[in-house]
């Protein structure tokens, strides 16, 4: 599949994200179609830019008439192939891990936290409501379930270890949390989010 | 401030926060010296990459010596404005508010949430530890109190809205949870995270 793919730019990748929120809230008002310009405005980005990012993967709209809301959200989340619910596991169940379950904002964007993994078992204690395993049971539950998507919530120490782990049994996207640049195989994916470095990069442009 | 600083990349900003962590476990590591190729080891990047980061802020390290982690730890600390504890605003106490709320994991980067604001005032019912306070008080709060920087965790159709409030009354740097594009005056910062887009993006990715 990989070879009919035209070299999408990440951030465009991220646009069809924002692009699919602004369509369901038009869906939420009843609203049928929707201008580029409207579409556009209604993301924060430039008519040309939402034209751009959407012809990567072909041609839609109809001059004049604009998107239908119904047929662009679908095809946005074929795209992003969030149109089944797909499973993700956690790795750290420490104080983040635990903020991310309590979270569960993931759910209705259609992933599904199924099963928590941790180096301690003391931190496995008081999980409910989905298996909580050792890290031991980490190979071969990515395999018996077909996982190809997890959270890594662990310290920096132990994140490189555990991507190897995780991507030696076959996830191929990793959205980690932890603080360190991970080295992974070519056919994997890593999405960092570091929210007390968000912070810091933040206070640096405070400063100027 | 800002004339005499150099455009430096914001991706440069986001790795001296990850050479500050690894200088820092260096320390812990009673470590008094390390080498640009051991550090950029450590940090996942290419040793020139290192270098040129640090080249935007002056010249360190001593040829053949390497960098002093103290020293080095200290001035990137002095360049992110992390010398001292800063107070954030959390705007935002449904779900994902609290979660960060749990997390605490910025207090020791120093950063401190000293304070909840929410238009729902049963939102603010059981939070403890801080003042949890009307979205009519955040100008006020905002003003006395010299806040710069806020976390946005309100739903997407009240993000602008409440960007415009924070931003008019003086905050500058905005970490923004809300699936939005942000429009904000030129001298404020956004950085964005959406952890259900992350997901999406990698979903994107990993279909390839």
């Amino acid at each position: 599949m990989k070879k009919n793919r035209p070299e999408i730019p990440r951030k465009a990748i991220y646009r069809l994200s924002i692009y699919l929120r602004c369509l369901q809230r038009l869906k939420g008002n009843a609203l049928r179609t929707v201008s580029s310009e409207a579409l556009a405005r209604a993301a924060g980005v430039k008519p040309t830019q939402l034209r751009k990012d959407l012809a990567y993967f072909g041609q839609f709209g109809t001059r004049g008439l604009g998107y239908d809301v119904e047929q662009l959200s679908r095809l946005i989340t074929d795209l992003l192939g969030t149109n089944s619910l797909q499973p993700v596991l956690l790795v750290g169940a420490g104080n983040l891990g635990r903020a991310l379950l309590a979270y569960r904002g993931f759910e209705p964007e259609g992933f599904e936290i199924t099963a928590v993994f941790d180096a301690d078992a003391r931190q496995l204690k008081n999980i409910s409501g989905r298996p909580a395993l050792p890290m031991g049971r980490l190979a071969d539950y990515v395999r018996e379930h077909g996982v190809r998507m997890a959270i890594l919530a662990v310290p920096a120490a132990a994140a490189q270890e555990v991507a190897n782990s995780l991507t030696a049994a076959g996830v191929t996207g990793l959205l980690n949390f932890a603080p360190v640049v991970l080295e992974v195989p070519d056919d994997v994916t890593v999405n960092n989010v570091n929210l007390a470095i968000e912070l810091e990069n933040l206070s640096y442009f405070i400063q100027q």
